[in-house]
């Protein structure tokens, strides 16, 4: 139905249908205004009370983000799950499922070749299962208009296991909590379909079965 | 910028810009297959490691909408917290703080009068904050593609105060989590914008402040 693409396009259905992981960004940095105009996009979405328990922290400053991408590596090699995780996948027989995990690896090891480093951060509220309502949806408003403006993300937690060094680096206030970390720039790759369970396997009609 | 409205749209940004919270519906019911049309959107939200670990009930059967509605006005009448937090709201002396609380209270008390209600649940992964990066972009689509397609939502969380019901009532299993409880239907009211700060004052470049 929808094709592959770099281009921006003003089609809501398919902005929805191509918003895809981008991992690979052109070194090109994304002008602030218009990384302003995606933060925006992500202000409109849900704020039960109108709270906007929200703050959204761009790092676009060189250093900084090749720390932050330091930690990562550094974390991810410590980590003997995750290091299990994306070597088991990197030798899978599932094409895609290889690709994924050995371009998730790639990116996490350099996520700093990525212009901007978007940290979205509850202010706010739980830090349970259902506080995640409380920001998630502006989160993905953000992803949906960085497609809809030819701008390529990918969102992952990779956040939760440089927490500390986060905190410090970007002096986040204890109180807040980093909710992801988006990079985002301008895509090396295309835009396109995803591919996902027919919706009927996924949709129970009055009840679970 | 964006008008109101009640007709669906397919520019993006005028569906991003205009979804708003919508708290009375028409009682048409809404056909299923534009029903599955909203949902199949939901599932193109980002999935970490192509999961999918959703589950989207549908609930348009008059007598579990009934049940539904019955049991969160009880809960909410014998929670004191709630009904302090509504009825301190619906005296606000701010209009709009007024008109949301009242409407919330009304539409908690007849959640039936949509014709369909959805349960998002998340079916595997943590019961944490994080974990709510596995659904609620799902819930975000969801609620984009309804408005797009002409159909009013509100996000609610009023599940959590009747999880065992609805766990009942829907056979939902105890390793899933029920994140949302959505009506949906034809709007009695007008899509349009909503206010929020300027983008500026929730944005941090290269650190917090």
């Amino acid at each position: 139905m929808y094709t592959s693409s770099r281009e921006g396009t003003d089609s809501f259905f398919e902005a929805i249908y191509t918003q895809r992981a981008i991992r690979r960004f052109k070194p090109d940095p994304v002008p602030d205004d218009l990384l302003l105009r995606v933060l925006e996009a992500a202000t409109k979405a849900p704020s039960g009370s109108n709270q906007q328990p929200w703050r959204f922290l761009v790092v676009r400053d060189a250093a900084k983000r090749k720390a932050m991408s330091e930690a990562l590596k550094a974390h991810l090699q410590s980590n003997e799950a995750m290091r299990t995780y994306f070597e088991s996948g990197a030798q899978s027989d599932d094409r895609s499922k290889r690709l994924m995990l050995t371009g998730a690896l790639e990116l996490a090891y350099h996520i700093d070749a990525a212009p901007a480093v978007i940290i979205p951060c509850l202010t706010s509220g739980s830090d349970r299962l259902l506080g995640g309502s409380s920001i998630y949806p502006a989160v993905q408003n953000l992803l949906l208009a960085a497609r809809a403006l030819g701008l390529g993300t990918v969102l992952t937690t990779f956040n939760m296991g440089i927490d500390g060094m986060l905190r410090e680096l970007l002096g986040i206030p204890e109180a807040a909590r980093p909710v992801a970390l988006i990079p985002i720039g301008y895509p090396d790759g295309n835009f396109g379909p995803t591919r996902r369970k027919p919706v009927e396997e996924v949709v129970g009609w009055d009840g679970w079965d």
